[in-house]
Parts: C-alpha cells; structure tokens; sequence
C-alpha cells in the first residue's frame, strides 16, 4: 500500500482516511471477511467497479468482491491524490488506485479513479458507496 | 430527456430527483448559466467525466463545462435506472446516462453510469460531486 495519506485538518478526515485504507487493504489482501467489516451492509449500498454495470445492495456488493477475489491470484494497490470531505455524518474520499493484479501469470496494471462514500453508523465509519472507472495511462512514472 | 423518474418514497428523494433532472437538463441544453445554478460553487467539488482525471474545485467544474459544451453542438440525454438516496443533509443519486452528442456532423452514442452528489444548502438540494464512467454497449435497445 501507499504512505499513509495527510488528513487535510482534524480528527474526523483521518478515521474517514483510516477506514478508506482497510478498504484498500482488504482489497490488496483480497479478503472477504475484512471487506466485509468494512461496508455497511444494507439494501441501498452501491459499487460500479471499472466497466461494470452498477451493483445495488450488499448481496450483489459482496458476491461482486468474491468473484473478483476469485479471479486474482496477487493484486498491488497504490493510492494517490487523495482528497477527502465531511459533510456531518456522511463523508467521501476521491482518490486514484494504481492496481497491478496478477491471474494465470499475465500481469495487468490499470490506473482507475474512485469516489468512496461512508456514513457514521453507531460510531464508526461505514462504506456505502464505491465508484471506481478507469483513467487513461499514468501520465507520470512516480507516484506523490 | 428521459420520463420524470419514480421517487422511491417521500418528497425529499423527489426533491432531490428533481435537481437531478435540472442538472441533466442543464447538460443537454449546454447551457453554463443553467449549470451555475445547480453546482455549490466551493473549492471542494469534484467531478470526473469519463476517462477524464479528477476535477477538483468549482473552477476547474465550471471550465471543463465550458469546454464540453464548447465541443459540443448538440447533445440528447436520456436516464434509465435511477436510484436515489438521502442521508441527513446528503444525497445522493444513482443512473445510467444515455448519451449521443454531435460534432462537427460526427455522432457519438455512449453509455455512462454516474453518481450525482448533493448536499441541502440553505434550504436547496446542490450538485457537490458528479462521477461519470464508461459502460460497455446498451444490453438492450429500448430503454426503460
């Protein structure tokens, strides 16, 4: 994973940037059980992965990440560019993955731009939304 | 543009729906004064077109506009699959994008899923965050 990121000011951006690095933690270590403390897990959360259709609701969230864990041997994930705003008790981050994944022995690098949404749910923060869509190449070799 | 979208219940979801519509209202009549009016102008919005990196500020918003509505000579807009929902003073609304611009007497048809950020500000529902993607091709011809 990357550095952590700076929060911009105050306690609140960092457990929203804390809870959007297990996302992507869970994510690289392509497990199940950490994505799914991660996301709150009602009928209304949303995820469009890059090209994918839009996915409504936990079940059809859940078996997405299953099958996308299931088709990745390895996956590296780096983040840059990341912004985030709290707006009461709903907050999202922006930021670009740079994922290289691995499966049958071809690599595939793709860089990819995601809005994460979260709520504050009984005192933590919760995934509710991810929208990730493909970005052209990286128009430069070192990450910030 | 596309029949007036089914609330899922109450009239702050149709409220919402309804500055949704104005925003695509907006877009496919290239109207930047029409556009003014729907964006929170603040340094924090954020918008990605499709293939496009991060635009962050209303400056940056309000110029990639111009500059699409620049290119632009003609545009028809329809929605299907809308989904919305409200979080205190946060909502959020969830469609498909069926788009077919005209330039220069080239047409260009695509398909895109976004996600439509707005917050309530002084009594008014406005666009913070839009996030649009390319889908593959239309599974189906008519819509819904």
């Amino acid at each position: 994973m990357s550095p952590a990121p700076v929060a911009r000011s105050g306690s609140t951006e960092q457990a929203v940037l804390a809870v959007n690095q297990s996302f992507y933690a869970a994510f690289e270590s392509l497990d199940i059980a950490a994505m799914e403390k991660i996301w709150l897990q009602e009928e209304w959360v949303q995820c469009v992965h890059p090209g994918w259709n839009l996915l409504m609701g936990w079940d059809e969230v859940r078996e997405s990440w299953v099958r996308i864990f299931a088709s990745t041997q390895r996956l590296k994930l780096a983040l840059s560019s990341l912004w985030v705003h709290v707006q009461g008790e709903v907050a999202w981050v922006a930021c670009t993955e740079h994922v290289t994944s691995l499966f049958e022995g071809d690599f595939d690098e793709s860089l990819v731009q995601a809005t994460n949404m979260f709520i504050l749910h009984e005192g933590a923060w919760m995934l509710v939304a991810h929208h990730a869509s493909p970005l052209p190449a990286a128009p430069e070799p070192s990450l910030q």
